[in-house]
């Protein structure tokens, strides 16, 4: 018979012990979970922590290139990467649908802990709830991270005129590969995710110095994100349609749903602002890396329109503005 | 109209910049979440960081006493005050269904942000997903919480024989409360949810001396918490039956719906194990206090049955074994 999840495994009681001793302390065992305590006690950081934290409902939970347990562990050390933190440590909550199947979690959460070893993150406190048929698909996951600081000021203020906006590789993968997934798209590929951590490219640009500002393009893409960046504020950024790295898997699943890849979810790809004078030590130091070989000046801060974001393609410029619909429920 | 959450209040866009900017950040803001980073970015701790995380998914999401948003406040830095930290920061992360009455979500982070301050703990991060109409009972949260560590050296290991068991209040209240919410107990009363932070308890105990180990008896209730303080190990925990605060009206409901409210969740009740020599100074300290004035001895730390928990009632004793059903789904 197919082991399935039921309500007594979010009881708190024995069968949740069970759970978590037989599924989860296995997968991430290490010395501050293993104290099962109601939190975690830490080693001292030795600096300004990083606070970061996501819920994830992506459907389906398995997509091409990943799933919800590798989202959820990339989603929350991008986040304190790119607010300048070298992530350490991870909680990872649970809600499960009573008849999940047990293996499809154990699939999940091995995912999960190999994604954290990789970059060195411990997932050191968690918490599994169980709802009744009918409720969350399955799976829904929430992540929170620390990260200690390792780069002081970076953020919108940071930013100047003559600024190059770079990427670190092409756009929208993660939310065409979401697509082809539910069915929506018509077509067989080589279509992936590009979910995975960005640690190693964060602090590679870090160390080759002039960062502004770094931020993954999830939830609105490419163009929220930039425009999140230059909003109410003094500066505009100029982006060159022909830089900008579209795979051609992407562009098609895109052009066949009528969406923008610019507006498309990645969950693996880094924005980021540098200084003029720093950028081919920056785009170097991605080259020489897995995940950023594509890397490449995309635009420039300018002065041109303020608190916007004007694409300027072969035949004129236009306006980019925030994602103003759902262009995709549930993609994260 | 009446005002709702969309699919779009989830999309990374626009819209969820409206939410953020309109229902967010005039509850919770502060220095660190204005910045509206992918995360927070937070002042040195100057100790070891307390991490702890979980996820709330009660049904109905208002109760006697309560709502899903000081739940999940509470919930949180009860479990970083019960691992020995002084809580500071929390995360709070919210799963949305499509057509929420924005009112209604007012109210929850009302809740929310008022019993943070209380506490003197900012909600410096955070996340809104949006699912479809039929997911989800209206509202999940989770949040996650750092604290910095103020007592070494808590936990299972530190129990030793002869020490007292102590609780902060009478039990079950959080469940019982829950279960007349569902309209599963036919009668009206004054049976409120014992919902609320433990800082202050929580420091007035571990401040007085003593303390071998704290946590609040949630899921699984006063008898599976218990358990978990001495299973796999040497010793026992003796409870006098008569000892154990009951409020009628918890008894009442419990005994309609025959469940036991050893089993039911406390959500601001503090079990403590402590030093006999302590056990005067502890309770004078939690008596002096909001929430304390019902404490009470309710039993001891014994060798008569190693790794079990017995209650001694005045017709003889009983094993209390940890929760083996889920006796009540969605309580918390």
């Amino acid at each position: 018979m197919k082991e399935i999840v039921t309500l007594d495994h979010g009881s708190g009681g024995l069968r949740t012990s069970e759970l978590i001793e037989q599924v989860l302390l296995p997968a991430y065992g290490n010395a501050a979970l293993n104290e099962l305590g109601d939190g975690a006690v830490l080693s001292d950081l030795g600096g300004s922590p990083v606070f970061s934290t996501d819920s994830f409902v992506v459907t389906p939970w398995r997509f091409p290139g990943g799933n919800i347990g590798k989202l959820a562990v990339c989603g929350t050390i991008n986040d304190v990467c790119m607010a300048g933190g070298e992530p350490k440590y991870l909680s990872l909550a649970l809600i499960l649908e009573e008849g999940f199947a047990m293996d499809d979690l154990r699939e999940i959460v091995a995912s999960a802990a190999e994604t954290a070893k990789a970059c060195g993150v411990q997932i050191v406190t968690g918490d599994t709830k169980v709802v009744e048929r009918g409720h969350v698909d399955g799976i829904y996951i929430n992540t929170a991270g620390i990260g200690v600081l390792r780069a002081h000021g970076l953020g919108r203020s940071a930013i100047r005129p003559g600024d190059a906006v770079l990427v670190s590789g092409s756009v929208g993968c993660h939310g065409a590969a979401v697509m082809m997934a539910r069915g929506d798209i018509p077509c067989e590929g080589t279509l992936l995710s590009d979910c995975c951590p960005l640690h190693a490219l964060s602090k590679a640009a870090l160390d080759a110095g002039g960062v502004r500002i770094l931020r993954d393009p999830t939830r609105g893409g490419v163009a929220t994100t930039l425009n999140e960046f230059v909003e109410h504020g003094p500066f505009c950024i100029e982006l060159e349609e022909d830089a900008i790295p579209v795979d051609p898997a992407v562009a098609a699943a895109c052009d066949l749903l009528g969406l923008d890849p610019l507006y498309a979810a990645c969950e693996g790809r880094m924005l980021a602002v540098v200084d003029p004078t720093c950028v081919d030590a920056v785009l170097s130091a991605l080259h020489a890396l897995p995940g950023g070989e594509g890397a490449v000046q995309i635009g420039r801060v300018t002065t041109a329109r303020p608190g916007q974001v004007m694409l300027n393609a072969a035949f004129g410029s236009r306006i980019l503005s925030k994602l103003t619909g759902a262009q995709l429920p549930r993609i994260c």
